[in-house]
Order: C-alpha cells, then sequence, then structure tokens
C-alpha cells in the first residue's frame, strides 16, 4: 500500500486529529515535521500517520495509537512539547486538536468493510 | 474562527476521517464534493467538516456527526451513494475511511484545554 496511508490494525485504537492553519511564513517547520514524525514512530504505541496540506495552508494530520496511554505519553515527551512550544509561538495561526477512539474501519476502491 | 475549522460542541461526538488518493486525472469531482458537502450540512446531525488536499493529490477530510446514527444515516443518503460509487469508480486510487469517536478536544495556539 502506498506509504502515504497508516497501515493500521483492527479497531479498536486512538486517532490524533490536528487541523492547522499555518502562518504564511512557517521558517523550521518542515525540518521539525519530520523529526517530530521520526521520533513519534519510536514510541511503542505508535501505529501510523497520515498527512497533507493545501496551498492555502491548511493542514490535517492524524497519527494513530495503539492506547490512549501511547497518546498521553506522546504528548508529554520532552523534544514533542519543544516543538508543541514552537508551534504555539511561530508556526500556527490556529489550531485544532481532538483525540478519538476508532471504532469502524473501511478501504477502498474495493469498497470491503474490514469489520 | 476561521470557517475551514468545524465548530464543533464539548465532546463526545463522532468524527469520519477520509483520507485518499486521488486519480491524476478526476474529472466532475470538485463539483461533486462541494454537492456532497452541502448535503451533508443540511443533515440534522451534521456537525461541521474540514478537508485539505495535498499536491501530490493525498487528501484528508474529516466530517462531524453529533451521533453514530447520524454517521448511518449520511452513509445511506441516496445522492451520497452514488458519489460513493463515482469514487470508487473513478476518483481514488485508494482511500482509508474511519468511523472515531471524539473523547478530548484541544485548540490553540493559546492552548487552552476545552475539556
Amino acid at each position: 500500500m502506498d506509504n502515504r496511508f497508516a497501515n493500521t490494525p483492527e479497531p479498536p485504537y486512538y486517532a490524533v486529529l490536528f487541523t492547522s492553519l499555518q502562518q504564511p511564513d512557517a521558517p523550521g517547520y518542515a525540518q521539525m515535521a519530520g523529526k517530530m514524525v521520526e521520533l513519534a514512530a519510536l514510541e511503542p504505541d505508535f501505529l501510523g500517520i497520515e498527512s497533507t496540506r493545501g496551498p492555502d495552508g491548511l493542514g490535517i494530520t492524524i497519527s494513530y495509537w495503539r492506547s490512549e496511554a501511547g497518546v498521553a505519553a506522546w504528548k508529554q515527551k520532552t523534544e514533542h512539547l519543544a516543538a508543541q512550544k514552537l508551534g504555539m509561538e511561530r508556526w500556527y495561526e490556529h489550531y485544532e486538536l481532538r483525540v478519538a477512539k476508532v471504532e469502524r474501519t473501511y478501504r477502498g476502491p474495493a469498497g470491503r468493510p474490514s469489520l
């Protein structure tokens, strides 16, 4: 499968939905984002990530986690806290972050339900 | 607030996470997508939508719903079924759809937790 899709297991698992509008100028953002993905991938409960950003600066990143505890552990990770601070101070005009429990999944175009 | 963000209430509520990779050529897609957003917004349980697509064709759309029953009702709506069929046949190389229950939310840059 295309590696821009997260290869997640059967639900239930957790998703962190992060929608953000970037400042017109966001120096250092791309590098930090790449580093954060690398670090998140080292977390034991990390399952995968899907991320995209349109030409208007609106981005959506969904990271997937085995458990709620895994989400909480990543949130408090030292390097991630530093990135969060920079995001608030420099990079984002606005963001919404939602933690959700994935209950059902489908994929396609074959259209076969996985549950 | 910027209307590209969904103005969702306090959780719990439902989110439909739709990650898709578009065919290089997707005739009629933009028009249909706009029409589907208009129709979804008429559903009693619809709360809002956030959507973006990068230059590589990877798109993420998250729609928010008051209840699981609202998600199911929209899935079965006649016009939406027709759009799903076209999506499978013509527009998407691949997609992943996940239904999730939003449990906690944060927003920023102020960084104040809403719960």
